[in-house]
């Protein structure tokens, strides 16, 4: 099997399946109960919360865990807003960003808000200079992808953030880092963010985990999980034990960032290369991306005969996000490709476990579908 | 170790660990991706749908997975009651649901809507004449719980749904069924429920894992979890599937429930008459109760002291529901017991492996506990 599908999940590793496995079967207590099967769970996490902490430059207590990527955004985008309905109304979000953020922004809209949408250049990225000039004093939050997942494009929140921040005082900062976090060196006090997004299942932990950065004294009204008061009431609700002890050992098992990237950055070269052989090849290339996301398009070849065409000979590989499910990906319509090009859009996103052998097992078994399947239409 | 606090949470069979363990590690496909790795992990759910399904007698495209119980009664009760806003403003639940209910009743009752809170007998149980006295023609939502966390005291909903309908022809009925399904007979359509919220790590499935069965034509307007449309739009977010595929392994590992209740109940019964060797134990028997929990009060000892006593002896149950966490219990507070009564409630919880020894250890050890701890105050 060649899987190069790693944004849109990732095969669990075998110390995360094995901590989730012995926390299921053996310290399998209700972290709310009292006595020492509970507390002994409430370590389970604590551990992982600290582990995800270091990672990102974070405190343990500002680590809140959720359920996935898809609530972390909801509960960042909802909660903050809202509580901040009184100050401002204003709020603002890319154009490509997850479809978690844009129906979080949506159902704002529905309730009053005014949405500042800033599109991204024709090469996938968001201009920091856009983002600034649509921040007003009356913006209460600002949401910018940092790594996209169909593209790889990064944003500089780094550099963009104390702009923000001069402009609108009032505005939280938030992150959609699912694509990031893991694979590219963050810290969210030097990059100043306020809310960042994370998912277990796109770095090696299970499905059913994420977790929220909500930095010191940023308030958040949830819109929903209300309850039992875990997570300090920001989520209810029994807390994902194994699933959250194997995302801890998940992130002590990953390499450092730079020798991964060091690997993909050679993986991505090696599949620029050869995709210049094949005819009519248009790559989507970000002016700064990341290696581990490319994207591009095999002209007059749809994405989903494709797909399949590779998928039967074990080669797993996406067009545009796992989300859209067969839809035009709203990212490549947003940054303005023309719908041909869109509709042989393809992603490879590379993981850990991916070597020279794939990116050429992939390549030839592309060679073979140019020849076979634009014959055959 | 004897576990005696299958209420609160159980150990993971077996069958239900290995299924999660394999879908983490090689079953791994996003289930929103295209190719076949997808296709098998949305295959994997298709068949953990069908399980609950049969259990509780709805048809497979009535069962939407959720992150557990808290998120399902959210759903449930957010999602009727806003959908039905233009209808009617008033609700009505029991004085003793989960705090996942009376959030999000507390929540409505914020929007405008007009909440009745229906008290319960002092043994415990929820009458169903009170039930259908609080309903009204602009009744939109009826809540009351199957079997009652703390005191296990069963509602009669088969024969009080039609009298419901009757008075309140607008009304949804949603039940929080987390202590019933898998160890009580359901079939949601003879019982005239609409939605029923289900925890999968109540019936030896992983945590992280829960369902609401919604019935075919009920309207939901989902509190958040916005985003990728999964789930029907229900609930979005990458699905849990390696912890969807272990609810499903866990359900057929489910012995029949007539098998299970035969045995708690001479469990029960052997527990009860232990108990009345010891000094001044104030036992609390709904009228109608299930037998796999049973509540009581050491009189004299209060339940934190004793739980860490007996978590010493590697013994474990619980005072009151773990989701209280060492608050006074609501339910046992809305009984009207006295405050020494609940400061001293306990709750032992059965599940599928305990046996005659575990009730007797648990004596024992009561036996000693009501010596020493008491003299020593």
């Amino acid at each position: 099997m060649i899987y190069l599908d790693n944004s849109a999940t990732t095969a669990v590793c075998k110390q995360a399946a094995d901590k989730a496995y012995a926390v299921m079967t053996a310290q399998f207590g209700n972290p709310s109960s009292l006595h020492s099967l509970g507390i002994r769970a409430e370590s389970e996490m604590t551990e992982a919360r600290q582990q995800l902490a270091d990672l990102i430059g974070a405190a343990e207590a500002e680590i809140f865990f959720t359920s996935g990527g898809t609530e972390a955004n909801n509960l960042a985008i909802l909660g903050a807003a809202r509580a901040k309905k009184r100050r401002g109304l204003h709020i603002v979000r890319s154009a490509i960003e997850h479809p978690s953020v844009t129906a979080a922004f949506d159902r704002l809209a529905e309730e009053g808000f005014e949405v500042t949408v800033v599109p991204p250049a024709a090469d996938g990225s968001i201009n920091p200079n856009d983002v600034v000039a649509a921040c007003r004093p009356d913006t209460v939050l600002v949401s910018v992808m940092l790594v996209n997942n169909e593209t790889g494009a990064r944003f500089p929140m780094d550099k963009t953030a104390p702009r923000i921040r001069k402009r609108s005082p009032l505005a939280v900062i938030h992150t959609d880092a699912v694509q990031a976090v893991g694979k590219i060196p963050i810290h969210v006090g030097r990059m100043g963010i306020d809310l960042l997004s994370v998912s277990g299942h796109k770095l090696y932990a299970p499905k059913g985990v994420g977790a929220l950065y909500c930095r010191k004294g940023t308030r958040l009204l949830p819109p929903a999980a209300l309850g039992g008061g875990q997570e300090k009431g920001v989520r209810s609700g029994t807390e994902n034990v194994p699933a959250i002890a194997a995302f801890g050992e998940a992130i002590r098992a990953l390499p450092p960032t730079a020798e991964s990237l060091a690997r993909f950055t050679a993986l991505k070269e090696r599949l620029l290369e050869g995709l210049q052989s094949l005819p009519e090849v248009r790559v989507h290339l970000p002016l700064d991306g990341v290696p581990y996301v490319v994207n591009f398009s095999v002209m007059g070849l749809r994405s989903e005969t494709l797909i399949h065409f590779l998928a039967e000979r074990e080669i797993y590989l996406s067009g545009g996000s796992a989300c859209a499910k067969g839809h035009a990906s709203p990212v490549l319509t947003a940054m303005g490709l023309p719908p041909a090009e869109i509709d042989s859009a393809l992603r490879v996103s590379f993981g850990l476990h991916n070597t020279n052998e794939d990116v050429d097992g992939l390549l030839a078994a592309l060679r073979i579908a140019a020849n076979t399947l634009t014959h055959k239409r």
